[in-house]
């Protein structure tokens, strides 16, 4: 059969030859793979089976059932996220190996005891989308059915390995939120309590955004970078405040795009649908486009 | 080792606080669990194969067994969807188990004995994006990749499921559909036949929009409310009238926002991109942006 | 149980119904299926692990054995791919069983030879998302958690396809990239090297479009079609150019809309956020809107 002759005396050539520009570019051994990214995946959904613990199947009604299974759960996640934490250490910093791995270990257990004020902090963000939505009817509602609780639940485990200095793997945890949610928030973006996002769809929040408490933000909307300096060699430079700061109450309607590092939403301001912000606006602020005039057929 | 022991001596007491934290505001008995809401996703797997039957690897090319096939996906599913109707319709009503089960029952039936006209339906949907869209070649590869087809499956087999008051299920259902497609439609929105978007990614349509029959919508689009009422304790008022209405044969393009209850798209209306409306336009209206003038660097 | 016997004594009438009214529209016994679609995202991700080999735990660091794991997974792949390339090119074309085996063994040969020259493309994609998010800090951070890296990938093998005339196979493939990562890329549009989106939820490319050498596009942007021509039928017309032309070294920024196939966006220009755009715009063109006055509460 000409297909499987072909793939038979060609593929080893050209599984080298893949095999060659991938190694000029990146370190087969060190990386984490796209198996790495699946587990983190997995992580991150044991993670939330424990912030939020339900009588499933495999539960029996018993407390202490309930609190030995979320145990287990959390005893292998830290542990498999001690792993990969550990490997990206070793790849990315001048640590040793015995260095990485204690370092690795103590970045998960600070990560861990944080888990019931992440939870507390949750709670307030379940408790926005319910003052914030007239279509919901109950906050089990919102829990099942909210890409906003995914999205948040996601970004405030992955903000505090971000700022442990972990690399890579808040990034790709926020990705995984991303792509569950279609809300995209860098890792280092600092959010208050009482955060909301309504539909969410489109919604980007840069690295060095800082968001109050009590912000409504709707689908489609960018709070994003101006154009950033680059360095001698013509690349950008990083660790510049670069997205905008967002203060306590403010509101922002769908596609509106808000850039830059110094550009501030002053407290208890509306922006509308649409807009393209480039500047800062003062406190109690309402920025909407002109309505348009219809021409009739 | 470090990490294990931390486990094993703190993860108890961090998962109690974590129980606690949640029995604060949820019922951990009652909930329907990630459990249920991965069970939801399966059960709308199977009712699509059954809307769309294929002579996959599983079924022989006799149609009696095609028919025994999808008769046992219909029951399997059609048990599991009244096991779980039953579980909310008693957390969130004041009916007992026994008129739970026997409503449940009833929604169900009502629910597949429609599937036939819901399917009729589709074909218009599909139809009208084989007429909207000129880079299709086939209805086949419509069924196979169009987000709108599969969004518009979801919706219409949700939207029956509202309309019977079930709770909480018809959400899950549509932001199922929404992390599939990033089209998010509330259940509660009511669309007639011939119904197309394209792309799809980032649109919104409320929970109390009315949609005309052959009307195409583009990525971006919003249909939402404008601010709503609260009620005396600061909530937001439920059940008011708060999205448009777009009436039939209208077209509405890219990263267009529309909102407010009382806001009416007139029949056979072009709205263009990116444009923001809060106000009603009459037939036959075309509603577009000003062109930019560029600056030449 | 009242459920149980409803089902067993109509589902078998509404099975009948609803194979009846699909057949009305679609060969049951030459349609791939949500199978064959299943399939080929199996076949992707198989795909992506050969461009990008890593050492998971189930290679040993033996690059030897690295080769052969690569090598098996792309034989592997590529008969499955053979298969169904075989179908669709016997439901959609004249050719006889013989022929369509045959065409479809030549096309995926000239893939496969092509993966080699596709990963060193990729590479050029990877280095543009570097040069133009200051946010990453790896090009191992690019690779696992971008989602421009995901789409371009499937898209350079999906184009291969696409001008190799097979039919629906590149749309699927696509469309499962948009389904990942919120970016639409119509597997005819024609893009150069050093091409990245940042962030990606919402793009838009058309399948006419041709995208010129480092372009870098932001979320929500579209690059779609204006109204199209209809025949005397009232169906669109196929194969006109409706897309635009985007030259070398253009940014885009985000929710910016340009529609049209006469539209070319001249090199070195900047199109600004939020953008409605119809027209041509020379080379070295700013295109911004003008800020909006907020009004103070």
């Amino acid at each position: 059969m000409k297909l499987k002759e072909w793939l038979n005396s060609e593929v080893p050539n050209i599984a080298s030859e893949l095999i060659d520009v991938h190694n000029n570019y990146f370190s087969i051994e060190k990386s984490i793979g796209f198996e790495g990214q699946e587990t983190i995946y997995k992580i991150l959904q044991n993670f939330r089976s424990a912030l939020f613990p339900c009588l499933c199947d495999k539960y029996s009604s018993d407390e202490t059932k309930i609190n030995i299974s979320i145990g287990n759960n959390l005893r292998k996640s830290s542990i498999d996220l001690s792993e990969l934490i550990e490997k990206v250490l070793a790849n990315e910093s001048s640590l040793n190996e015995a260095d990485s791995k204690r370092k690795a270990e103590e970045i998960v257990i600070s990560l861990i005891k944080k888990f019931p004020e992440i939870r507390r902090m949750l709670q307030t963000d379940i408790q926005a989308a319910y003052n914030g939505d007239p279509a919901t009817t109950s906050t089990e509602e919102i829990l099942y059915s909210y890409p906003s609780i995914q999205a948040i639940s996601i970004h405030r485990i992955a903000h505090e390995l971000y700022n442990l200095n972990v690399p890579i793997i808040p990034r790709i945890m926020n990705e995984y939120a991303h792509r569950l949610t279609g809300i995209d928030i860098h890792p280092g973006a600092s959010i208050g309590e009482y955060f909301f996002i309504d539909h969410g769809t489109g919604v980007v929040i840069g690295e060095t955004c800082t968001i109050g408490k009590n912000v409504k933000i709707y689908q489609g909307v960018t709070l994003g970078a101006k154009s950033f300096p680059l360095d001698e060699h013509g690349n950008p430079i990083k660790g510049i405040k670069r997205h905008p700061n967002i203060e306590d109450n403010v509101v922002i309607y769908a596609g509106a795009t808000i850039l830059g590092g110094d550009t501030t939403i002053g407290k208890n301001s509306v922006i509308g649908g649409n807009i393209w912000l480039t500047q800062s606006v003062p406190e109690n602020s309402r920025v909407y486009n002109s309505q348009p005039l219809p021409n009739i057929k």
